[in-house]
């Protein structure tokens, strides 16, 4: 048993502690609105389309901001302007706007009066500030140290050494090469008789590669050491079983540790199953070609 | 006892080594101006408003500047001035200067002779190079590695194992992950004996935990090895008592190394009181639901 | 033997595992097409005239999409177009376009139309975000930390101690200074007997040192416990040997950790030879000088 | 004895591995004239004075170069072109390139033919290009993680637990903190018996401290196992004995491993003195006061 930080309650619900997607199941509340969002944090978290959005509409919005502060100023202070309606003034003030905000300044549009110009010089700073932090924000998203690692999509239990072992496969998805990879395994389960929680780590074959180059089958082995043994399937899905799973690696472009977490629950399993080989050969100039997407593969044994 | 590099000295006046913040608690003086100020790190410790002003002011200040120069190379050397009165030519050229170093440009004000132009040019590269300073600095600030944690606003002496524990909780105030969380506690009090300041490690029942997804109570088993063993509160006051704390953790969002300090004096300590448990529920789909803000609450114990 | 993450296949062809320019020589298939590549990995990676064409090829074909949509919305909403011919019409646009982009504006050129107005002003947001990027990748580039080794391009097999060592060296290229240096060799070799390759670790007379201040010349004694032990070049050959080399580092400047791979084969063997020492001499100063490039030079010995 | 990548060899002049500002004394040769030059190193490790020149000649460089080409297409092919004279011409095309480079474009000249277009749209991309590096390497300056520290001047030889010990003080000269420092210190000198240099690690008394607030005495004890032991300074003076110094910390505002290092000389090292304290206080709020300066000031004591 060990200490993960997800505590002992046996809840009365299924729970999951780790999504697929490798983040941590927990919403913390009861902070104020603000206190537990980090902005930055979101920033270059969130999907392009999120960002995009938020990028769009700010810019939109900023624009309509400054044309109404340059409408309610006047428009007969910016030379250039289209005088013809209310509303060509307000889309003049508008390109104006846009104009003065990228820095672009074409100038066929251009402050007369002091009041104009204070405002322009403003905007054109405000411009470069929040393009100063797009520029970080860009540059913080694709920078972040990542590991893409594909899952097997099930844990196998597989006959292994005069007994059973608990199996499942990751590969590398990209062209960086991750290094002295580490994994981590721990399972939870309720316990019947306790009536908690419990964690347990589980040992491994072999704990650490130093290439991830093809793919890699974790292996435990469930001896009688094992908090898997003699448990079925059944048993594991009336525990509300979940293993946790952390592979530590270096990304070798960065030089820098990246972590990856999965999670396989009871119906993730598969007893008296085998995966199948991956496809790998040498080209004639002794390069490997592996096929990762087989990695899912498995066959399922005839009962022993 | 060990070396946290604090010296031995035992101070007349009250001292405390970490501030609530979590900074040091020392000034070091007797270097010149400008010796022990690193710009850039202030620049990035700074407060957001503070910042602002530096920005704001030196942005007022750098064109008031560069327009006193091109007055002073005159204003009948820029096209499109307003030389109406000395007023208006200053207020023109500040405007002009506004527009040359964000590299605005609408050129309704433009420099006509030689000596305008070459104060034009090198106004436009100092606004490049100052920008760049800026989009370093912003991405700097908001690139920081941080672990953001809430302390309880007491640490609790609780029974604990037929004896007493020192106890306190900590926990993630936001939504990144916090991992391989490690806590290192350390005692110092001045020793009535020796008159000297005396630094002891504190033993702690767990010291490292996997995920700091739901809160963390830290506990150091008041044994007779342990320093406190048999003191009550008003010998920690007399004897000038402080918890120093170092939680390091890994952020997941930088797979970077954070650091969180923090520390509690003798009127901090509450005797004979417990923790309440923190609310905590999985929802339908599995999540856990953690309420953070309970983590200061604590029961008094009627006297054992 | 140890897990490289190679597997054990033996493979019919001879095969390279890591290519001298450090590459892990493995391609991954069977993704969807873009699963496998991150673009900014390629972008930070590329060689410099690859970016050069990428950045200047979208450069011009971003110019001619916009000059296209502002050619489709009229010439006519534009002002200082020159109307003479299509042609020129367009070419006017084109370098509309190129002003808008990089947020140039001259603005002898200016949309007048609202739509021409909407369209340039989406242009030079396009523009600033595109130049976010550019300065991420470039950012990202040359801080990329780096361990830049230059390798004997043979490896010896010496006599040393009563035995022979198998022996090659690496000096540092660069003027930054690389500390805490380590050395892990592995050698992989097909087994006749299993038809299995299997994956050595070789013992080093000296594994980890200071400073890569000079050269350092990486010794495995051959002794009885050496995978090496009684074999000959043409066994080597024979069994499709590759040596297998990892260097860690500190880079000094970025104080990061770096890798550095580098392979030799059975061709790169030569028995019976000892390197000749590097010149290398102190100044009146007390500055060492040392020629690096003779790191390469050997002595043939006479038969033992 | 250990390894540090300096060699055996006994120079016959006096050598220094070490130069007092940390940089290692050793110059590589041999290679090709760009091959140990690493641009972006050069550009973030100048001095402020040498990276402004750099930027400033090659800011008045490109816009000659520019301005030439723009004359070579012809003064005629612009518009808002002071054409008195050919001088003026020249002139004119200068502002007009620094106008452009920058994306500053007033307007007041623009290109009209196409080929000036053409030249102009690539000077601004060259512009943006060139601005994203330097905004690269303004960045890479100030984020690069350091640990400025301050080192007695002397190394003592002081009375010590019935012997003698050897010591230096450190101190750290920044306000952002230092944590976990490490001290790793070797000695070298030249054998007299064998004609060799020898590397020898010197024990430490405490060799890391958690806080680097106040002042570090770092104390290697001189006893039968000291390489030190019966030597006195004119013996060392006569090997060449030079000391050198590695401290790694944790700077906590990057949350980043820094190094320092520094040496001492046989002309560095004063016997029978000894470190005076350092004035030392704490304020009426409790917070500790040290005047840094005092970290050189030392006793010397009378014959034992």
């Amino acid at each position: 048993m060990r200490e993960l930080g997800f505590g002992s309650k046996n809840y009365k619900n299924t729970v999951r502690f780790i999504n697929k997607d490798g983040s941590v199941n927990v919403e913390r509340t009861g902070l104020g609105l603000f206190d537990n969002v980090d902005i930055y944090h979101w920033l270059i978290s969130a999907s392009r389309l999120h960002l995009f959005l938020v990028i769009f509409s700010g810019y939109i919005g900023v624009n309509i901001l400054f044309a109404a502060i340059y409408y309610l100023i006047g428009a007969q202070n910016f030379g250039g302007v289209d005088m013809s309606t209310p509303y060509q003034q307000f889309m003049s003030l508008f390109f104006f706007s846009a104009q003065t905000i990228t820095t672009l300044g074409y100038g066929h549009i251009y402050p007369v009066s002091n009041a104009a110009g204070v405002a322009a010089a403003a905007e054109s700073l405000l411009g470069l500030l929040s393009f100063a932090i797009a520029t970080g924000v860009l540059f913080g998203r694709f920078s972040r140290p990542k590991a893409d690692l594909l899952y097997s999509k099930n844990i196998l239990i597989t006959p292994y050494e005069n007994a059973y072992g608990l199996m499942f496969r990751i590969s590398n998805k990209k062209q960086y090469e991750l290094i002295e990879s580490e994994a981590n395994i721990t399972m939870t389960m309720n316990n019947p008789e306790t009536n908690k929680r419990e964690f347990y780590n589980l040992n491994l074959e072999i704990s650490k590669i130093n290439y991830l180059a093809l793919s890699w089958t974790i292996v435990h082995p469930i001896d009688e050491n094992s908090p898997l043994y003699q448990l079925n399937i059944k048993d594991l899905e009336e525990r509300d079983v979940e293993i946790l799973i952390l592979i530590k690696a270096i990304n070798d472009t960065f030089s820098q540790a990246v972590y990856s977490r999965y999670s396989y629950k009871a119906h993730d399993f598969v007893k008296n199953a085998k995966f199948k080989a991956l496809k790998q050969e040498a080209t004639q100039k002794g390069k490997l070609k592996i096929a990762v997407n087989d990695i899912h593969h498995f066959d399922v044994l005839e009962e022993m």
